[in-house]
This record gives structure tokens, sequence and C-alpha cells, in this order.
């Protein structure tokens, strides 16, 4: 028997192969499959079947390149949008894996197809559940997909998804979501890897409501869409028109990356302080970690791609943005920044200051602008900083005109990650006196400079 | 955040590391504990303590060589006995992991001193339990080991520490115990690698009872006792006695060999079938997968042992044999046995005969003697062959003088791979018209031949 | 700075990959290429060129894998052969990679259009020579494919490549064939992985000659001629047609193998012992590391394949069939034999019997055929067997007349792996009298029976 | 067969494993030796005997870290010396392995018992020469370790050894060096990372010479001594007493990192750019690369060490300081300088200048002090900087006087790396206006500003 969690680090997506005797499922796979075909081959087992929980909007699904692999029958959640692959899932479908079974149930709310499949064990008595985005350890799905004049609606059928067909499957079966703690899927998921019906019950917060009404209030909301879920959401319908490239990312010398940068977008994936220290003009900077979750906000589909990082081989980097359909990224700074400056090219730099002298300036100088790029829902959470302009790094590009152009801009988020991120979007478009704290408010926090 | 369940195949035996933020603790430690120290490195974590639920009767605990690689404080259940190392557990210790919390609860049944290990999530509920040789996933742990005198005793016991410890910590608390499907330590676990309180209180068949003297009478039963668990026991109450070698396996010519195994005992660990067409004389079949429950019947501890194998290189052997503490192989036949009869060295053979053959010729021939080498357990549950004599293989070398010398034996298992086994004991013991039935009960059901 | 020699184990296949700065080079890739992928990768540098020394003919070149991973130019030795694809290398072209350069010399004799390439240091200093077939370690390519009228002129074609073009280089320079010890295009070839001009000008046996005619003389020899062959070079001039396959082997169970036998043929990679003791009826027998030399002699490439094995997933053997462009693998038998016998299904067996038994049945049994299946290089090296009736293994499918149909057949190679081999193949034929020697003539040279 | 080169990164070290049917010899092992135990094993050998070339100075040797596993047998070079194990080799001893032989012959000069190794093919003809520090690619080894006074007299033995027991081996043999390019054990090594006699007879600078004289005057030269020499020599040849710590390194949270940090010396091995941008107080920056060559000069062996780097989890700068016998690495910051910032402590900053505006401060600013911190060597062949005080890196902390305290330091090296371990080291010594070039000496050379 087979049960395999594959978690997708930086999406926080987690897929699932399960298997018996020579059969085995996949469910929501990710792009880059051959951790799939590697699982199933060591244990003997044939991939029949890809099942999705609903049509993705924030990775590109891999089940079509499980099939070209393996021959398997693609089953599709919202199968009444326009696939040109696979087949749809009704409710009540059913397919045997060895001596276990799956059963399809439909858990609408996330999507107005989200299914779920339930998973029997060999005595035929509910064992998991695979529950895709309708419920995560500590969270709901969100469920404004349809737009805000559909909300109530949506959450009344996520209520009926959760309260009467997951939560009544038993407190003892496990809860296998489609993500984790760090997704874009869900801001407040618990840590839980593992979690149940039971546990979920007693202590997911969204779930400790009297009735629907409560929970429909508790759980409408209208969150950011990042520009690239349109894409995810196109491409997911017609995979066989966007299957993964297996080009090699080409290493180039400075003087190539040069000529080829004039037609490109350049993506510094190292962190805050490198990139403060030296970068090529022009770059855009989101740390290896933080590009699933930002560069679908910032980076083209149609331009070539070039990375820069410290060693100069940034495959994990490549490999994140293949997974959201990211196939233009077409080379990357051999050797790595070191090369650029021995190579003597022009270079950048943006100035990186420690807590403590902030406080300082902070003190001195008020002309310094102060501005936060963190999410208002992190901003409750974790503490205001008074005096700051509050714009979440996502809206900076739509929303230059709110940064003063005179003014020195101290830049301001959980760690100092997502601000360097900022001021690279910020130098691009002409900014020049800016500053990224270190540490971030997590940072400050600890100083005696006042945090509301 | 840091969980996973670290399987030793064979022993079926599963140790499990939780981690958080920079601290990790490791619960009932197999012997060869690298990728204890790789995941924790892995995950930037120091492991600080090792837990164990009982003092281990099938394998070496390996406890003291995490401590010697990390210097992780070593708690022992059964905490009265003479451990030479570490300290002893007391209800209700608890200890910090990160922002979780692990507590320690007393409950006995498969040892006096058995301990679970209460695992609290970072708000402080109840998320899983490691509970040892206690429950398993569709069976609970074995109560024999004090006599049948202390059955009822063990019995009413364990029923306290499942029914009033281990199920009232909530349905949704996920259950970890120390064995899966196909330990020695309890017959009937279930494949389900993951459970739940709820779960097993439902379909756990020795759970559905109405009272204790109900569950005493389920689970009441004197059970076999392999030699080697006496071994064990001493092992792991003097580990620093008993510290693993790191000793490489010398790979023998055929003639070295040879010279070696006049003082040593030979184990070949090929399948029935290449061991049945040729093998060295005087040696011990018992296939790869079958050493962890069969090598501690047979093989001594006291003498050199050598491994013969197909391609010259039985690592994996030697890993199972040193869990449970064989230090004592010293070499294996390099070239595995084709090398053996290149060198025109001397072989024996153990006839093979497929099911079909063996009807006709048990129509034909009166004298045959059909030998079930299955346990009670088994030939109960899978049924029985007409007119065999019983005797689990475990019983084979302490009642040869039930086994006539002048008729031709066939042996019957499951499989063929635990007849080859008796094969090979009786061969070396002076028996030789020996037949080894292929497929065994198995193929044997499907043929027309009749099974009670 | 990148040198690795890539070894394909059976076929004994060398490919090279060399890289300087960002530019690497590979020559004469197997199909599987992901190693040159990930070598490349990891070193930082883009495989620009792949260069092949001759039209191979012994199994599929990966060139195009390589070119649609990397888009690297083809260039073909034979080039006026018909490729499909790729450009022709020219005497004299020369390529640079990094601060090395590679030249083409042509050096025909193996074939009319081989080309050798030498490989420059960063001084322009001549380093290495990867010479494909020309010359070996210990040997020279053999030279026999444009038939036996045209043996002399190839071997003056050979004598020049060799005399001068490679000798001259300078003794210090290395010497990198194509292929090394164990490959079926050279029966002499030393162990030395290494080598250099100068250790083969002074011990290479092939080379120690007075002149031309003398060489021409040891040199022009008819070598057999595998049907397979034929196959490589169509596939090899028009690879884009006939692209590696990227499916996955299905693991059938015995149901499911029988089924699918009806219309394929089963190959069974077990070893000598395994396979007599019980195999499916009708199944060839070629132990693993004998596919590389011997599936190509009796494996259709116009029917499926099924694969039979020990441990139910033989994928190594997958992988070897591959390299030499059988596609048409499908699928393997799960759970491997154990679980045909534990099925009920039919097997038979082959008798396999050691040299001591053997030796008492010769005096005993005057009606014994003796097979010696070794070919007759390795016969009159290692010695004849008297009595024996020598035909090599490959020429036996066509040769079965040969072999009488009422007398009991002893078969005899090196170790008792081809003999059973040949034995599978006669029982497919109708033979069933048949006993395989284990050892074979190895371990009856240790026995007091007679060798010539 | 086996051969395989073991190569060290960063110390630039070549060891060696050859072996034969069952046994194999390892030559000149680092101190982390599993890959031996782990290519030995797959190949099925033995590893019987270690035999080094020399007593070595830079690093740590493994030959008792193998005999503790395999039981293999210890011979010395330089078998005069106090070792408390192992035997002396003396001239002409000779081992078989397998088919193989290999012979010692003495080879002094570099050390006067240094021992090469001749190894023979299985016909016993000379194949290959483990030569240690005898003999690089393109240059020669070191003489000067008995003091100038007997540089002559070393370079006259070290003639002798090459020109009338190597060279005459044969221009076809291979010569296997203890070094490659990188190491500090020979300034002018090649990239050739396989050579041969012949090569080098035409090709090393150093044997292009008239005679022994000019020989002598060529290769007499005192280079530097690290002062971790000493210690490596005294660790040599006592390894019993200092066994290879397997203690895994602590993950320290920022709190426990700064209590920790009062007695221990920090060490980061970030790169200049994040080094520069933020770093702990007090703190020695050797880049990861680094560490073998410049760790020897400045880390001391009596106090414990902390390590920082990006990611928190520094095990390559781990291992790299146990090969050169650092046992007293006793943790790292968990999380890396971010979390250090994170938690809002203390941090400084070393200003990073690309080469185009230093230029413009140098025009601007008399005051500057330039400081180029490459070796003698280095700024003969790559370029003198106009203006700059040269004083080599490791030359640096006993000449602190020689810096100004008052002027802007700019310091320049090949790239920006080892500026900016100097400018750590200046800034713990107090001073301040510390400026490292970005890129140094080759980026520099690419603008318009003067290098003489």
């Amino acid at each position: 028997m087979l049960f395999e969690r594959i978690k997708s680090e930086g999406l926080a997506h987690y897929s699932y192969i399960i298997g018996d005797q020579n059969d085995a499922v996949v469910i929501d796979p990710r792009r880059d499959i051959q951790k799939y075909i590697d699982l199933a081959s060591q244990h003997g087992m044939n991939i029949k079947k890809v099942l999705e929980t609903h049509r993705n909007e924030d990775y590109v699904i891999g089940s079509y390149e499980i099939k070209k692999r393996t021959g398997a029958e693609i089953y599709h959640a919202d199968g009444d949008l326009d696939y040109t692959y696979g087949k749809p899932v009704e409710e009540n479908d059913s397919w045997d894996v060895g001596r276990l079974k799956l059963e399809a149930i439909h858990t609408p709310g996330h999507t107005l197809g989200s299914m779920s499949y339930i998973l029997y064990d060999p005595d035929g008595e509910p064992w998991m559940v695979f529950i895709g985005d309708a419920l995560f350890a500590g969270d709901v799905g969100r469920i404004d997909f349809y737009g805000e004049e559909n909300l109530e609606k949506m959450a009344y059928k996520l209520y009926d998804s959760i309260f009467k067909k997951i939560l009544p499957l038993g407190d003892g079966v496990m809860i296998c979501p489609a993500h984790g703690s760090g997704s874009v899927c869900g801001t407040e998921i618990a840590e839980r890897e593992l979690t149940t019906v039971g546990i979920e019950k007693e202590r997911n917060p969204k779930l400790q409501i009297e009735n629907k009404e409560e929970f429909a209030e508790k759980v409408s909301e209208m969150l950011e869409y990042p520009p690239y879920f349109e894409k995810m959401e196109e491409m997911n319908l017609d995979l066989p028109e966007h299957q993964l490239s297996k080009k090699t990312m080409e290493f180039l010398s400075p003087e190539e990356f040069k000529k080829r940068a004039e037609d490109a977008v350049i993506l510094d994936t190292r962190k805050e302080l490198a990139f403060g220290a030296s970068h090529i003009p022009d770059t855009l900077s989101i740390w290896e970690d933080g590009i699933p979750n930002f560069a679908g906000w910032f980076l083209p589909y149609d331009k070539p791609i070039l990375l820069v990082d410290e060693a100069g081989n940034p495959a994990r980097a490549h490999t994140y943005l293949k997974r959201i359909g990211y196939d233009n990224v077409e080379g990357c700074l051999a050797g790595g920044m070191l090369s650029w400056n021995m190579q003597g090219e022009e270079s950048e730099s943006i100035d990186t200051v420690n807590v403590h002298e902030v406080c300082n300036i902070l003190d001195e100088d008020e002309s310094t602008f102060l501005l936060d790029v963190r999410p208002q829902e992190e901003i409750e959470k974790k503490g205001e900083i008074e005096g700051a302009y509050e714009l979440h790094l996502t809206q900076l590009p739509d929303n230059l005109e709110e940064i003063p152009e005179d003014r020195p801009i101290y830049i301001f988020c959980g760690s100092g990650l997502r601000s360097m991120t900022a001021a690279s979007i910020l130098k691009k478009n002409g900014w020049d006196d800016l500053h990224v704290v270190l540490g971030g408010l997590s940072g400050w926090s600890s100083t005696t400079c006042p945090v509301k």
C-alpha cells in the first residue's frame, strides 16, 4: 500500500499518490511529475488515474504530463469548463485502486465544481478524504472567485460541503487538503501537516460557528487575485497546448547575458543583503523562496526571463517558475553576480539599514517616508508601525503615484525580503533614495522604537 | 515543523522524528541512525531527546547511537529496569519541542512500564499519540511477556491504557504505533499506515467489546517467543556495551569463503528458486525480506556469520541483521553463488515442484509426507491442506523427531519461501528427500487439489 | 574544466563529456541522456555540440535526444550516409570548447567515414584523442563491415589511421576509445580503462607488427554480425523517427501477464539458477547483464516484449533494452516469478547440474550430447571440452538441426549463464531433456574431468 | 577493475582508490572517508591497504579512519618520523591488488621521505604512477620545508626523483598527483586533470631545463607556510589521538548564538556582497570555497568556532573545516543572517563599491589608501594597480601596523572575495573606513583606470 504526500515548497501545494497492489492514483499533481513516476515504479504500480479536485488557478497541474508517460486517464472536477482533454467527474463516480476505493463527492464553495475524493480502506470504510481547497488545517478555501456578488452564495455552498458532506464522514477520518501553511490559497492555514475531521471540527476557527449565516459572515471576503491566476486557469484547460518545456536553461557569460538582457526581464533570486549590495541595473528582486508567491504578480509570460543568483545555477528557481507556467526562462548569469562584477560591468546597489539605525534616522529626519509593504491581515496580526504608509507589495506597481519621489523611502515588511522586492520595483521605476529595513517588523519589535 | 515516520522494512517497525524550530525528538529509533541525523540536519534541527515507548524486545534500539552523535538525552519507558544509561520517564513528564509539546502517559499492558507520548500542537491541543506497542492499526500489542499466569492482569492493564487513556484523547487524534503490518509484534495489524483514535475505536476488531472481561478474553493469548528476544532485551539495557559495529563486511573469494566457513554459519539470502537449484552444503536459507522475522530464530550470536546472495553484495541483508543485533556478520561470497560454481566447488540442490505436479504426486504416491510450516493463525485464516502435518517453521529445529526420515517430504507454506527455509534446516540435519512446493498454499488454492 | 567518461555497462560503451567555461561537448552519447544533461548543468555548462566518431551499429546513439533538450548541433562522421538530421564532419573541422579545442581527423578502417577528435589543451597542445572504434586498449576495431572482399582494403586504411595519424600524436597523449572490455566490438579489449598512445604502441598486441601487410594479416577477420546491427544502423540514420519512448513499463498481475503474453515474447532476466528451477513456459532466458550482448540476436523489434525478473521490477533490463532500440517492452510480471507460482499458473523447469555430477554422468551414460555454446575465440583461449559439440549460442536458432532430439543434452559455456539462454531456446523449440552445467568450463577446469 | 580519483574541492586534493577482483587500495585519503568505503563496497572490494605518498601538511589524512572501518594496513612514506600507528614503506615494497601490482619508489624532494607508487597492469607493465607532491600537471612540488639552507639539496633530490625515476617510466605512463589546480601546494598547477609522463616531459615549464643546476634555480623558492601546517603535521603523526569527531553541529537561535559567541570565534561563510551588507560584529569573513585555503591562516584550533551562512545550514563549510582538522566547530546560526536581523540584534556593514565608482573616488580623493591583498606571484602575473600598497592577505594580521588608521582604505584582490576577508580582519582590529572593491583587479582591468 502506498500513501505519500508530495509537497511543493513555496507553493505550499500538496499532491498525493495512493496505491495498492499494482494500481496507483495521483491527486492534483504538480507539473514536474518525475517524482510520481518514480514512486509508482519503485512500488511496482501503474498510475491509472489522475484526479483533480478543482480547476486550479495557482499552479499548472501535471495531469497531462502524467498521461503522456503512463497513459493514465484524467478526471476533471469543474468538469463543465472547456477542457480540451480528460473527462469530467460526476458525483459518486468511484474507482478501485487495488483493494482500496476512491469515490467522488461534490463539494462546491471554492469553485462551483470542486470535488472531494473519499478513500475507502479495504474494509470499505472511509479512511481519508482529499478535499482540495475546500478545507485546510485551520482555515477554509477562499470563495471569492465569482465576485463579490456571489460571496454569500458560495459561502453557503461551502458550508454545505463542509458541514453536510465532509464532517459527517466521522471524526477519525483523515483530511488531505491541497495546500499547507504558506499558500496564497488560504492565509491562516495552520502548520499541522496532517489533520483529521475531528481536529478541524473542534479547532478550525472558521468552523466554530452556530449556523450557515455566521459561517458566511466569517468567510466572505474578497482577497487579492494575482494576475497570473488567469494564465493558470487558461493553461489548465488546455494542457496539451502548454506542455512542460524540457529545454535546459542556458548559462550565459556576462557579455552574452548583457546582450540577451536587452529584450528580456531580469529576475535576481538572491536574498535582500546580496541584492542590495550589488545588482544588475533594471532588475527585479524576488528571493528564491518568494518566487511561488510573488513571481506571478510581477513577471511577464511573453518576454524572455533571465535569472541571476549567487552561485550561477538557479535550478530551483527555474523549477519554481515552471510550476507556475513560466516556460520563458531562457538563461542565467554563469558564475553568478561575482562574474558580473569581475567583468567590470555596471551594477547598482540599494541601501540596507538595520533597525537600530532606522530608529535614529526616524528620530532625526522628518522627511523620511516609511513604507510598509505587508498585507492588511499581517499588519493586523503582527502590529502596525506608527507613521508607516501601508501598501501591499503586490499592489505597488499599480499604485506608484502614492509613493513620494523626493523623500527618502524606508521600506518595511516582516523580514526585509519583500521590502527588497518593493525597492527593486521602485528602483526600476525611477526612485533612488531607497532604504530597506533589515529584519523588518520582526526586528523592529525587539527595539525600543514604537510599534502600535 | 517536521513529522516523519521512518519505516524499517521487514521488521515493519515505525520510528518517528518530530521537530519544530530548532528542536527535534526521535521516538523509538532503529540502530542505523543516519536517517534521523540527516533529517534533523536538513531541517536545521538539533535532536535533543530520544524517547522510548518501552524496552524493546524485537530489535536493538538506536537511542545510544543518537546520543553519541548529538548529545541527546535518552528517556526510558520501563524505566525501573536496570538500564546502564539514560533516564527513566515518569507519568506526565513533558518536553517542549519548539512550539510543540510532548507529554508522557503511562500505558502498561504490552509491558509493565510502557509509556505513550502525546504530541500537543502549538495551541496546546492533542494532535497525535505515539503509543508504541499498546495499539496498532487493527490490533493490539501482545501481552504475554510476563507468562500465562499474568495474562489477565496485563489484559486489564492494557484495557485501562487504551480505553481510559488513549481513546478519550478524542476521535480526531492521530495514532502513531511502533509497528505496521508484517511485524511479529502483532499478527493482525491492518495495512492502514496512518490511523486515528476514531478509526480504531470503530473498526479495530479487538476494541469492539462490551467490557474489560470480554477484552481480556479476546487478547489473552500466549504467542511464540523467538529466542533472540532475550538477546534484544539484554542489549537494550546496556547499549553502551553493544554499540553498532561500523566494520565493513568482507568480500570473500570462494576459496577464502570455504576456509572461513569452517567455523562459521552460512546464511543464503536468495529466494527459494535459486537456493533450491544450487547452494553451498550445510547452509541456512532465509530470503532477504524474511531475515527480520526469522533470523532471530535460527542464527547464533556467538559464531561468525557468512552471507551468500545472487549478486555478491548482500548489503541490505547485512543491515537487517545489524538491526537485530547481529554484529557477527564477517563476510560474504564475492561474486555470489555463480562464483562458487565457477570455482567448481561442491554444491547441493533441493527440489522445487509446482503445485500441479504435487497434485499428481499426492495422488500417486502414498508415502509422501506433507509438511505445512505455517503458523496456526495463518492456517486458520487461509485454509488447511488435507493430510498435511502442521508444524510452524519456527518450531522445526526443536521438533525434528516429528519428521519422518524415510519418506519424501513435501513442504508447504504460503508461497514457497518459508518452505525453503524449513527444507534447508532439514537438509542440515540429514534429511535428503525434500521437495518445496512452489507457490505454497496460495498456488495450491487455485488448483483442483483439495483445500479444507 | 570537465572531463568525464560515461560508461554503459553491458555494452561496455564509453561516451564522453568534456567542457570548459560554459561550453560542453558530448561524444558518442547513449540514448538515455539525462546523465549528460545533469553533468553539464552541475558544472554550469551548455552542451553546444554532439560529435559522433562513426555511424554506430551496436546501440542507438543519443545525439538527437540531446539536441531536443539543449539545441546542440550534431556532427556526423560517416557523413555521406543518408542522415535525416545533423551535419557531416569534414577533416580538420574544429570547435572551441571554452579554452579547449577539438579537431576532427579522418581515421577510416572500422568504417569508411570514421572520425577521431583530438582534444587540445589551453596551450594548444594535443592532450587526448577520442578515437571511436579505431583503436581500443589492447585491440583494434573490427574491419569486416564491408565484406570479406574489402578486408584488406579496410585493414590498410586502419593501418594508416593508427600508424600515420594517431600514434604520431605523441606517446603522452591519452586515448579515449568508444568501448572497453566486454564489448562485442572488440573481443580482446584489455581492462585498462585509461590508456595512452605510448602504452598502446608498446603493448597492444595488434600493433606489434613490422609493416602494413603483417598488420592486415593480423586484423583481417570476419566476425559475427548480430541481426540487430542492421536495425541500429537504420535507426541511427533517422533518429527523429525513432525517438526514445518515455512510456513507463506496465506492472502486470499474473492474470494480465498471461493474457498479454499471448501476442508477446517473454524475456526472463533472472540468472541461470532461478530460471532453471521455475519459469513461465515458452520464455527466452537472458540474464540481465547478458542483455546488451545477446538480446539483439534473439529478440524481435516488432512484437511486444514482456519481462520477468526476481523482484518484479526489471528497470535496469528495460534501460538496457532501450539502449539497443527496443521500445517495444510493454510490461513486466508484477511481484516477479514468485507471484506467478503463487497464482498456481503453469511453470516449467530446466535441470541444472554441477560439474561433479556431470563428470559422473559422462562416465556412465554414453548417450549424452555435450553442447558447448561458447564462440571459437573463447574456446581457443580457455580450452576445449573433449567430446563437446561446438556451436556458438548466437548461431543456435539457425542451426537447430545440428542438435539431436533424442539424447540428453548437457550444455556448457563459461559459467552457466549462456548455457541457460541456449537451453531456453532449445526448450522453446521442443527439446526437453536439457541440462545446464553450472560453473561451465570454469568450474569444469577445477575438476578432474578432462579439458583438452 | 576500479580506478577512481576522489577530488576534494577547495583543497584541490586528489586521492585515489584502485582495485581489482576483491582487493582495493586507497592512496592519500581525506579525512571524511565514506566515499572510499562506498566505492569499495559497490564494487565488492575490500580496502586492504592505505598508502601515503608523504606526511601531509595541508590536510588531515584519513588513513586511520579507514583502518577503523576496514582493518586496512597503513603504510607511511616519511616513515622515519614518529608515527604512532601504521608501518613505514621501504623502497621497492610491493603489494598485489588483484591482478594489479603497486610498487613503492623513493622520490624525495618535496619531503625527504616522499614515496611514489607505480601501478603495474595485469601484464606487469607500468600503467600509472601516484606521485604525491613530487610533480603536478604543469608544476613541481614545493621544496622549502627544510629551510632556505636546504633548498638546493632538496632541489637536487627532486631532480633525481623526477628525471631519474619518474620520467624513465615511459612517456605513455599516466601521472596521478595529489593536487590539482587551486592547491596551496603548487601555485602554477595546470588545469589538466589527467596527465602523462610524455605530456609533462614536454610541456611542464619546470622540466624544460638543461641540467640539475638550472632545475634547482628554477624551483628553489621559499613559499608561505600557513600556521596550520604545523597542526596538520602533528595530527598526521598521531591520528589515533585526533579521530574525526562525529558530533553534529548545533543549530543555534540568535539568542543562543549570541550567548555562545562570547567565548567563540565567529566565521561567516557568505560571499562578499551579503557579508558586506550586514554581519554580526567581530566576525571573520571567509567565503565557503575560500575556507580550505584561508581558514588555516586565521582560525584557532583551541576556541569554539561558530558559523554563519545564508541559509542556516553550513554543512559544506563544516566538512571543509574538518578536513583541515577543525573539530572545534560547535554550532551555526539557525536561519542564517536573516534570523539575526529579524531578532533585531546588532549588525554591522562594510561598504562595497564597484570599480567604476572607485575610479572616480581615486581621481577625487587623494587621501584614499589602496590596499592590494593578492600575493606577489599573482600580482606579477595579472598586473599591478598603480599606487596600491601590496600586502598579501595571509600576512595582514602580523602587519597591521602598515595600514594607516586615518585614511579611507580601498581593498583590492582578484574578485572582491579575499578583500572582504581582509576587511573583516581590519574591522575586527578597529579599522572602520573600509571599502571593498567589487570585481577586484579583474573588474578593474576592464575599465579605463590604469593598471600597470
